[in-house]
């Protein structure tokens, strides 16, 4: 029975779709991937994007149940899956799966989001993260821990007892991106093929920041560097990645216990090495967090059964 | 005397030229501008756009001495004019200066930048603020104090006993355009036409961030905000314009005495009512710092007689 195609696994972010045949088990019998994100889907043909991605899935083993989760369920997506507030319990998620029917599928079901608050009331928002961490406590069967998902927005997500406790995000991996390609930092600064010197320098400057100004002025350090022939052409990127990245974790050094680390293999071993220059213990999540999650929120809404 | 002309005071940027006519003791005859900073001018042709600016004025009072500041000296200008290592005397710029000899010019010469090393040894760079501290210095008769310069990249300057004691730079003014223009962040951020409620919430934002970390976290907010509607789109770029200035005062919040400004108006008064917020006394230095230091230079260094 576990061999037969069971789920539709639908990681649809801003620039991406990415979908797996799952068998009630987690098994992967398929998967497909298209540069068919959100921002990229004209007219809101997101029902014609899904059938096409899936085709040759649904003629083979017919009308199967899907879980979608990422911007997908965003405003600017298909349908807008209203957001659970922190603390929120991980099988709550389940609860409040958000329906969409299209011709040829099963049930479709997009997960929900989840908000948070830090103490002066402002919001923060997660959109597809919490189906990794949904699927890293399984995977690792485990009820907690401190969860680092790096990205354009990066995650940092506290979890106990099954429940998401809190969270905040850094724009670490877009603020990267804007400045060394959107600002004079970038004019110095070459392909990152150097000997990963320029990170770890990067990542030993942010140690010594003491203020949230003080990086206004320590990124500027990319380009001084490279004026005075101090940083090489090919570490000065890595050296901008490595300040931002220390300066990210500096803000959890304070927090006990290891990070788990969820995410891309590459990102996450920068952050990794950032972490141990730290001092800062981390642990790696199974790299099928996604799908795993989409598994256990079908499985307890009922589309799938094991 | 004093009504004749007597210097040609350029302040030339990456975008654009200003010249002015000015007397011997300071008095503007004329001036003019034009989008052709270093970064417009073609094929290196910085004497023929000095020409074209300075041509009526060369044609009615002969060959004039011209003093340039800014961009014009970096390796990307039109001579690279060397820098001088802080702590550095201020009228030792005067003789330090780069010539340049154009036909129908009198004496050309390019002021020196300026450089620093912070406590860890990085470099960090000035080019043509030297000149605004040395004006500054004159029309206000004082030999010291701690000058802030706003911009695409902010300056803090300490000056004392008429000595660049040590700066560093905040790349306040270029993030903030990178991420209106180039991130998310943009993306609900209507124009700036607000009551300036936003500024203020921004600054009040920023006083409560401890490590530098918190900044790639705190700026989020000017997008999570607008998700819940609790900011509106005419005050989101006010507040991450207060958020990112709050952010480089919180760093100089620690020194004591006041903070003298340098720079255009509206960014001068976005400081003034970021500091007022956050306790620090501010002091406005006059509108005409960089063609006062010029004049110094240029009298200092025999080009000009009183």
């Amino acid at each position: 029975m576990s061999a037969l195609a069971a789920l539709l696994s639908v990681d649809w972010g801003t620039t991406s779709l990415r979908v797996y045949l799952l068998t009630a088990d987690g098994g992967v019998l398929d998967e497909r991937e298209a540069p068919l994100g959100i921002m990229n889907i004209a007219g809101g043909a997101f029902a014609a994007a899904l059938h096409d991605a899936c085709r040759p899935w649904l003629e083979r083993h017919g009308p199967l149940p899907a879980l979608l989760s990422g911007m997908i369920g965003s405003r600017q997506g298909w349908i807008e899956a209203p957001y659970l507030p922190c603390p929120v319990a991980l099988d709550e998620l389940g609860r409040h799966l958000t329906p969409i029917t299209v011709p040829d599928f099963g049930p479709i079901r997009v997960a929900p989001g989840v908000t948070a608050r830090d103490r002066d009331g402002v919001p923060d928002v997660m959109r597809g993260e919490e189906c990794q961490i949904v699927g890293a406590l399984a995977l690792m069967a485990i009820d907690g821990g401190t969860f680092l998902l790096p990205g354009t927005h990066s995650k940092t997500v506290t979890v106990a007892q099954g429940r998401i406790i809190g969270f905040h995000t850094c724009m670490t991996g877009e603020l990267f991106a804007a400045l060394r390609t959107h600002t004079i930092l970038g004019r110095l600064m070459g392909a990152a093929s150097g000997d990963g010197s320029g990170f770890a320098r990067g990542v030993d400057a942010a140690r010594g920041l003491q203020g949230a100004g003080q990086l206004l002025h320590a990124i500027f350090a990319a380009r001084t560097l490279r004026l005075f022939d101090e940083l090489a052409e090919d570490e000065a990127a890595d050296y901008l990645s490595g300040l931002l990245i220390g300066a990210e974790l500096g803000g959890i050094a304070a927090g006990d216990g290891e990070l788990i680390l969820i995410g891309s293999a590459d990102l996450a071993d920068r952050y990794r090495r950032a972490a141990r220059r730290l001092g800062i213990a981390t642990r790696d999540a199974p790299a099928a967090c996604v799908r795993a999650g989409h598994l256990a929120l079908a499985t307890q809404a009922g589309l799938v059964r094991r």
